[in-house]
C-alpha cells in the first residue's frame, strides 16, 4: 500500500478540520494558486493573444484531457475538456439520441443526480417531445433494458449513498439490446477505478471538482468511444469544434477526433488549476487510491457504527458495490451535520435525513475518519445538534 | 474627455509592445492575479465547501451579470454569467425558437461571426430540420424581415471590419414584424454604447474575455428583456437553473427570474479574474470610452491612410457606423501583419486578406496608435514582410 501522507501535504487544508466533502468539491492543491498566477502573470499578461500558440492554451483540452484518461482507463485522444457536466450530458444524450434515431426512450434512473435527468427532458422538448424518460429504481435498471431503449443514461456512483452500478455488465446488458450508454463519473473518476475502455462505455461524461481537485466549477470533461470519436453527431455544434476554426467558414464541419465535442472557447485559467491537480494525480494510481478509499471507508463505518448505534447505514456494506462516499440515515439528520460542520468535521446532508461524508485519499487518512467518528459520537451522546441554530440553518452546499 | 492615463496604469501591458488585439483578448488588469490567488487562497482553499455561501460563489453568476448591466444598457435582474458564448447563443436561439414556434426561419448575415451560424443549424438539426437559417448580406438584412422569421440573429459589430448594425432600428422593424431578436455582443461590449434597454433588444449574450478584459475563455453572458425573465423556455435544463436546486428534485422547474438561464455549477475561479477587470470598468463610463474609442480609431485610419496609401480601409469611414476597430484590406496582408507582431504591433489577420486591429481606450492611447501607424509605414515601405518566414507562418489566433 502506498503512503498517501506525502500527498496529503501537497494539499492546502485548514487547520484542525477534518474534510469530508472531497465528494462536493476537493481541496485545494498547494500548487494550484501559484500555477494559475503563473498562467496569469506569465502566459494571458505577457503573451497575449500569442498565448493561444505560445502556452498551448487551444490545445489544453485536448492535452488535459489525455493526462486525465488514464485515470479513468480511456485511450488517448478520447477525452476532451470543456463546459459544465451538465452540458457534457446534453452532447453526449443528444449523440447517442441521434445514432439511435429510430428508438425514443431514454432510461435512467431514480438514483440519477438531478441535473442528468433535468438535461434530459430538455434534449427531450427541443427533439419535439419524441422521446420518453423512463426512471425505474436504481436496482431495478437491468429489468428495463431492451429495444425500446435508444440510450441509457446513469451516474454511476449514487451521490446521495455511494451505491454503484456495475458498468461492465450494464453496458454489455445494453449492447445486447443496441442501446448506447452514456455514463455519468461524477463521483468515480478519482474515487473508484473506472476502466472505460474495458467497460466498452459508449460516451462518458464527468466533473473534475470533486475527487479530481480541480477548484470550485473547474471544466467538465467528455469521453467517446473509439468506434464513436470520428463519427459521432454534434448537437452543440460551436466554432471550437469545427475542423478548421480559423478558417471562420459560415458551414460547420465537425473536427474528426475527440475535438468535435469542444464547443467554445475553452476557460484557460480554471484549466490551469486543473493541471496543478494533475501534477498530483500523477505522483498515484488508481488502483492504491482504491484500496485506501476501501481502507477508509471501512474503518469510518466500523468505527460511526460502534460508536453510534441509531445511524443507519445506507451506503452498501459490500466495498466493491460502493463508491468513495459513506451515508448514514439520521433523525435529525440536518441539525446533526451543522454541529458537525461547527465543530470542524465537514460532510454534508441530503434530504431527506442522509448525513453523507466523501473520502479522499489523496489528503485525508485513518486519524481523520476516526477523529470524525468520534466527535459525531459526542454530538450524538451531548446532543450538541439539538439547539435552535443548528435545525434552523438553511443547506445551501 | 476622461483622461485614461488613470486606466491604462491598471493593465499590465508588455515593455515596448503596441497590443492592438485587445478585440481579440483582453490585456490583464494587473489586479486580476492578485484577486484570483486572493480567491483560491481564501476562498477554496480555506472555506472550502463553505465558500458556495461565505464567498458567495452561488450567487456570483447574477451579482457579476449586475455589473455588468450598467456597461450595456440593462436593468438589474436581466444578465447572468456563464458558460461560452456558443453555449449561449445556443440557449437564446432555442428560447426565441420556441416563442415563435409557429415560424421557421433563421435570419442571421454572412457577416455574423461562424459560431453563431454553426450553433444555429446545430439547433435546427435538433429541432428536426424544421427550420431553415438565411444568411443574406449584412447590409441587406432589413429587407429580409417579415412574418416568416421567428429568429433574427445577429452580431452587431462586424468581427472583420467592425460595420456596425443599428441595433434599435433593426429591433423595431423586427418587432413590427413579430420576430425575436438575439443580439450578439461579442465585440460591442465595452467596445461601443450599447442600450438593450432603450433598443428593446429581446435577448443578447457576449463574451468577455474581448474588450472586457475577463482573461482567456472567461465566462460568457446572457440577457434577456424584462418582459421574458420570467417566463423564457429553457432549452438547456441544467440544476443551477431549476427553482430550487439544493431540493435536488428530479423534475426540472425553472427559476423565476434570469436564473433559469443558469445551467451548471458556475466557473468560480474565471469569474474572480472578471470581478478585477470589472473593478475598471466601474472607473469609467461608457459614453467617454466610446469617445475616445473614436478618437483612436480616426486617428489610426488618418495616419495610416496617409503613410500607406495602398491599403484600403474596409471599416465604414463614419465612426458612428464603426466599432472600436479598424481593418484594412492588403495585398500580403498575411505577412504585412506577421511582420508587424515580429515588431511588437500586435494585430491580427483575418482571410482573405484583412489586417484588423482593435482600440481598447481603457490601455491604448494616441501615442500606441502613431507608433503603430509609423511602424506599419516602414513595414510596408522598407518591404520588412517580404520574408519567406514571414509569408509561410500559419496563423492561429
Amino acid at each position: 500500500m502506498r503512503d498517501f501522507s506525502q500527498t496529503k501535504k501537497l494539499f492546502h487544508l485548514p487547520e484542525g478540520m477534518v474534510y469530508l466533502d472531497g465528494n462536493s468539491l476537493g481541496a485545494m492543491p498547494i500548487s494550484a494558486s501559484r500555477r494559475v498566477q503563473h498562467m496569469m502573470e506569465h502566459e494571458w499578461a505577457t503573451q497575449l493573444i500569442k498565448g493561444w500558440n505560445t502556452a498551448n492554451w487551444y490545445t489544453q483540452p485536448n492535452t488535459v484531457g489525455d493526462r486525465l484518461a488514464s485515470l479513468i482507463g480511456a485511450a488517448q485522444g478520447t477525452i476532451v475538456m470543456g463546459d459544465t457536466l451538465s452540458i457534457k450530458v446534453h452532447q453526449a444524450l443528444a449523440a447517442a439520441l441521434a445514432i439511435n434515431s429510430d428508438r425514443h426512450v431514454i432510461l435512467s434512473d431514480t438514483g440519477n443526480f438531478p441535473t442528468d435527468l433535468y438535461i434530459a427532458t430538455g434534449v427531450m422538448t427541443m427533439m419535439g417531445d419524441r422521446h420518453s424518460l423512463k426512471t425505474p429504481a436504481p436496482e431495478a435498471i437491468e429489468d428495463h433494458i431492451d429495444e425500446s431503449v435508444a440510450a441509457l443514461l446513469l451516474t454511476q456512483v449514487d451521490y446521495r449513498t455511494g451505491r454503484m452500478h456495475n458498468m461492465e455488465r450494464i453496458t454489455r446488458k445494453a449492447h445486447e439490446h443496441g442501446v448506447i450508454t452514456v455514463w455519468d463519473l461524477a463521483h468515480s473518476a478519482g474515487a473508484i477505478s473506472v476502466d472505460l475502455a474495458s467497460a466498452n462505455a459508449d460516451f462518458a461524461v464527468g466533473c473534475t471538482y470533486k475527487y479530481l481537485n480541480g477548484g470550485p466549477g473547474s471544466p467538465a470533461f467528455i469521453y467517446t468511444a473509439p468506434k464513436f470519436t470520428d463519427t459521432a453527431p454534434v448537437a452543440l455544434s460551436g466554432w471550437m469544434g469545427h475542423e478548421k476554426p480559423f478558417e471562420f467558414d459560415l458551414d460547420f464541419k465537425p473536427a474528426c477526433g475527440i475535438s468535435r465535442m469542444r464547443i467554445g472557447t475553452p476557460p484557460v485559467i480554471a484549466l490551469a488549476a486543473l493541471e496543478a491537480s494533475l501534477d498530483v494525480w500523477d505522483m498515484v494510481n488508481m488502483e492504491d487510491v482504491r484500496a485506501q478509499s476501501i481502507q477508509l471507508t471501512e474503518t469510518f463505518i466500523r468505527e460511526v457504527e460502534a460508536r453510534c448505534p441509531e445511524l443507519v447505514l445506507v451506503s452498501p456494506r459490500d466495498s466493491a458495490m460502493r463508491g468513495s462516499q459513506v451515508s448514514f440515515a439520521a433523525e435529525n439528520g440536518y441539525a446533526i451535520m451543522q454541529a458537525l460542520i461547527a465543530h470542524n468535521v465537514i460532510g454534508d446532508f441530503r434530504k431527506p435525513n442522509i448525513i453523507r461524508f466523501g473520502f479522499t485519499p489523496l489528503y485525508i487518512d485513518e486519524g481523520d475518519v476516526i477523529k470524525a467518528a468520534s466527535i459525531l459520537q459526542k454530538i450524538i451522546d451531548e446532543r450538541l445538534w439539538d439547539t435552535p441554530e443548528f435545525k434552523a440553518v438553511k443547506a445551501v452546499t
